[in-house]
């Protein structure tokens, strides 16, 4: 498609973004929605990161491939305040999927690309520890509840030795969002809040949580009102204002957070977008919304 | 139960054993139908033997646990030649089950019992590269025919530097019984043989087997009849006379294949015994078989 | 005598002690009057520590030796204040028979029960750094003098670095209460002192002194009275109510000046024990007095 | 000029050459009549080497730039069989062209475009040991002879340790074609000769020879007429046909030297096509003519 | 000469002075005037600190051969204020002048006396980073003006990494006095200047600037008005008194401002005295002039 | 006594031999009859050594000290065939003088002058392993018989790494001529004959064995007729034409063991020239016998 000159001209002109990330971190979640045909092109693009010099970690998501085998064996699922009621059967296939299936077959993907990938989970090393948290719902009565919606975890530790001991040996380590209390209770937990801790704990440069939107948008039917930058002091504002709402508060919550322990920079980029990790790294088009402090 | 003395006495006693291993690759399988009841015991003999200096490694089975979820999936298995004809579908929940479930069952408790464990599948960092195996049928014209049995691989070539690193960084690796073929497809492989090449490629001094019978016994009816020590080159003269049999044959095979790359002993244990693995490395009692060069 | 399987429960129930102290240094003094008979228990119980992962170091006395060679060689001991007038001749032999015998003994021992011993002097690369000590004697009159009484001295100054690096190497370390003054004089130094001032060099975890009485007695007359724990804060009443008394008194001086220095935990116990030593370390039967900050 | 998703497609492109030679080492020499206006490329191809994780040594001529000073000195250079008699002045000239000048200025350049660039002259710490090389005449008779033409050496020796101290590191060395006898004598060496030496000593993958002509040519009229491999086994040949002639002899009698010493290939490209070194390395563009073993 | 007895009675009477350095950094300006028949002293002192233990670094200037060089092809040199007119062509001269012939004299000497140098410019790995400094001229009506006098820097910035390299690895490193302003400008620098930034970026123990006189005299006619020591407090009392003026003004300068930056002495030494460098530091005969904080 | 300049011009003399030596190792035997009023000479030597780069140990005997102290307590001794018959008691008074006393006593002094030096006796793990040795005596009858003569060893093999970690961290070992069985006995061993097995070794470039006479001699009665080298191949020639007698010739054996074990020279050298080791390492004048392969 390119002649040869082309192709050393683009080389080039990538020279100055190889350096000015050489050494750096970059936690990368991705799945749930944005998995999927886009596969090959992230994890391609992960295995440039890793090439180039840069430090990559995977934490991916599988709401839907866990709702699919929920089906499978015939397990219904209930939800309070948009949070899967997790009983015992429902936690031991999530964590089947997880860990089993989905981290598995990425690992085998960036083995074939040509790194060597290690699937990790949450319980591994202690890797991530959590607490039961309980689901919000709204009464009849207009009044809000805490419920307990079983083995839902909110993370209150990271343990990072073992991935940094993987990044020294040049591996790439590949995150499934399973959590643990470590005595023994396992909990499913929120990939990009996975993602925003795990950057957080491993001195991450940058958080990159990879959805199925273009980014925040002024306005929800205008791709055009795409709002490129936001300042983290600018948040509550935006979701006073009704711009930030539904599932992107929480992807806006986490990039704040993962801020707030020292991460230099979060985007919420579109995972549709070919190459979308690439092209937010190694060019100056500027695509999703990138979150500063 | 005990005196303060005894206790004191006791530990002097495994003195010997203790200098005798310290700094010692042991390699242990268990699971299929050794694992239970008896986990918690098999577990904590693991933790004393990494805090008493020595490098365990576990690699687990599961072909009770797969069956249970074959049969919760609605899926019918087939058999050729004892080997289960392993479908894609059958596949998927094998490496789920042992993967995603008793890898990390494992991990878990042996983290709660004061260790670092960490679960690898012979996918991560390909660990485990095996090729696709045939089953052996015997037709009924009396003849023997290769069959394709699915994804069912025999291991090629271990690539043990991931489980070097952790050993060096004080992890205790637990390993699933699945491989890659290096190309994307993965494989169910038998975990014996899986711990048997693990034992030969990470230079292992000592390969255990736990089963659940109680060594080789010359006359299968009668446990005095157990043989404590067999040397390699006696193997075949054993099987010859009918001595060995059934599903100790692949048993021996494994343990004489890992004497061959070079590990010192193994030994084919019986895991019903309450912590046979301390038995067996910290005392004077000899229980199992002990395959020796 | 004991079944296998009583072996390995024992085994299993000093897991939660082994894990506990994994890595942790210990300052073991023994000998003077504690010396003799039970030695075999302490060097056996010094090697277990050693293989279990812990790091000891020994640091002997020998004052009833020391007395026998004096006669030997027809030289007459003074007191003053409880501390012997050390001539240049009774220093020379002190020094010979700490250092060239006593150490020595120690050595080949614990070389022959299995680990890898190395006697020094706390002349050897300026361990133990001293100066001259004067006796406190009450005159006839009532008043108190200092008097010269040779060549006692008082620790000053520890230079770890030699221990440290015979720990990383593996070595088992054991140290003859003898000081140098870095210009070539030396001085005969109290063991216990010795002990306690390299505890908190070295950054021990524990300094155990071991005697010839059960601990601290309430009521000297009864062993029942034991007083198993006191902390730092409390000896200064425990010696205006005279429960503390007599040699004990340096021994707790001791003990408290190396909490003082970071030490975790100073244990006074009975030598006469059988694996005093191991029993305190690995059980949880309370022998002897432990001080605490 | 090309879009975000074009420059993505083509680094992806780029992936297998740069996992090819990740950690691989290569010899370039470049200069001469190369040098010049395509400097810029030819540096920032260096940078790029380096950053993408390959190990460029950069090895530089610089005859033309002697000429120029000698002139401005009004030194007259005589020659014999096409090496420059080099007295002692001549000697001190080319020294500072090429050390103080020529080496300084592209390192200076390298640093700029943000590598750490080191210069060295073979001189330093020895790097490039040489003797003094005779020149051959032929005589007004027809005979041949050996004459004395100064300070021209050959090398007979490399001491690579400071080049591997500087990769290690992470610096990129820049090396002046200058060597000394180990006894205080400077001579002048040929820079293709000094690449190729330098490849073999330090375990180079690769030894790159820009030049400003196509590569071996049939036909020396014909471009068409490159050959784009050569057998080490097939040059003799070459030469006997007379298609191997004038200032290619000595090129490819280096690269034939390199491979003999285990450098795996060794490239004759023309400097003048722009990023020659990118093109031959990371893409499928065959320029120039390969030697292989 | 000296019987092997007063031989070996005087190595003994270094033994001080050898244990007192062992280990120091020494940077060592010398050159300019200094330079010439006592350069084999100056460079076997520097080989005899190598070898007995200390890590020197030699920094050169050059300014008679730089004017000789511009004699040579014809140049004009203008001063303005003490300082040349350094315009890209006078640049360029003293720039090979200095990197490429004198650092490689004097890199020559030592390797052949026995150690391994290396000889450094300051755009090597942006050692010396400088800013272009003005000249101070004085009007005829009697005002001062700054005046542009070329490619005549002030080292704002030190990158001591590759020196800490090289000491590590055991090397001598040799710097020229040309520095980058990391643009791709060169600049000469003053090369007591350089010394003494190197001796403070370095953490230098000792900065020794040879000079051609006795050191800081009283009265500059009478030799044996020589200061011995000055404090860096009393500078400016020498400078309002007179005392200090010319040539040695800068020269305190740089003393002062290495003692700034945590260097423990500044040495201004005659290097026309044999071994100056070798008397000072090892034997009590204060020569020349120190300079203490 | 001497001026500057001459002690600068000695120490520039030493430098070639400083070079010669750097980072090598001596085994350095004195003591016995050579020590005494010398130490300090001895003792500042072996200093000097270790500050420019050398490696020594000293192994120090003791014959007359023990005898002095077996009188001391009116032990009488009995010899046969000139060893010593050792009872336990003799042994204990030995291993007491040599290891408490003299090892002590050089250590201090060592220390004193500016060095680290560390004591270790040959029991110290395991550093010198002994058998029991018979003496030869000559029957009235004119047979020879082997008697038990107790606790006399010789030496079979040597455990180095002691003494290996003690140099990489820059200790000076000082070792007494005490061997252990690795059974519990000690042994009293020859201290040339230890100074020999230690220097093959630790892989030794020079052994020196201190003594009260200039060297070999020729004529026992004429100093003149020193023979100043021996080739290992001539010893056996010199022994039957009877120049080799008496004392010197088992120092002669342990030098020529030592050649055989790869250490490059053995010296003999009169300990009662002041620095008689100085002068042998760093200057050339010939004193006492060195021995070569």
């Amino acid at each position: 498609m390119y002649s040869a000159r082309e192709k050393a001209a683009i080389l080039v002109e990538a020279l100055p973004y190889i350096k000015k990330f050489a050494g750096r971190t970059v936690v990368i979640k991705y799945g749930g929605h944005a998995m999927g045909e886009s596969d090959d092109d992230v994890l391609t693009d992960v295995v440039l990161l890793k090439y180039v010099g840069l430090r990559p970690v995977l934490v991916h998501g599988g709401g839907p491939e866990i709702s699919g085998w929920l089906r499978k064996v015939g397990k219904k699922s209930d939800f309070i305040g948009g949070l899967r009621i997790t009983d015992a059967e429902t936690m031991e296939i999530a964590e089947m999927v997880l860990t089993g299936k989905l981290s598995q077959k990425i690992v085998s993907s960036l083995n074939r690309l040509g790194v060597r990938a290690v699937g990790l989970s949450g319980k591994d090393a202690d890797l991530l520890v959590a607490v039961r948290k309980k689901g919000l719902v709204r009464r009849p009565d207009g009044g809000e509840e805490l419920l307990d919606i079983g083995a839902v975890g909110e993370i209150t530790a990271v343990n990072p030795e073992l991935i940094e001991i993987l990044f020294r040996e040049g591996y790439v380590p590949v995150v499934a969002p399973v959590a643990t209390d470590g005595r023994g209770e396992t909990y499913n937990v929120n990939a990009d809040h996975a993602a925003g801790m795990l950057a957080g704990a491993v001195g991450a440069d940058k958080l990159v949580l990879l959805t199925d939107v273009e980014g925040i948008l002024r306005d929800p039917r205008d791709p055009a009102s795409l709002i490129s930058v936001v300042r983290a002091g600018e948040v509550e504002e935006l979701k006073r204002s009704g711009v930030l709402t539904g599932g992107m508060l929480p992807k806006v919550d986490c990039c704040v957070q993962a801020l707030d322990q020292g991460v230099s920079e979060a985007h919420i980029l579109d995972g549709r977008v070919p190459h979308a990790i690439l092209l937010e790294i190694f060019t100056d088009s500027g695509i999703g919304t990138m979150v500063v402090p």
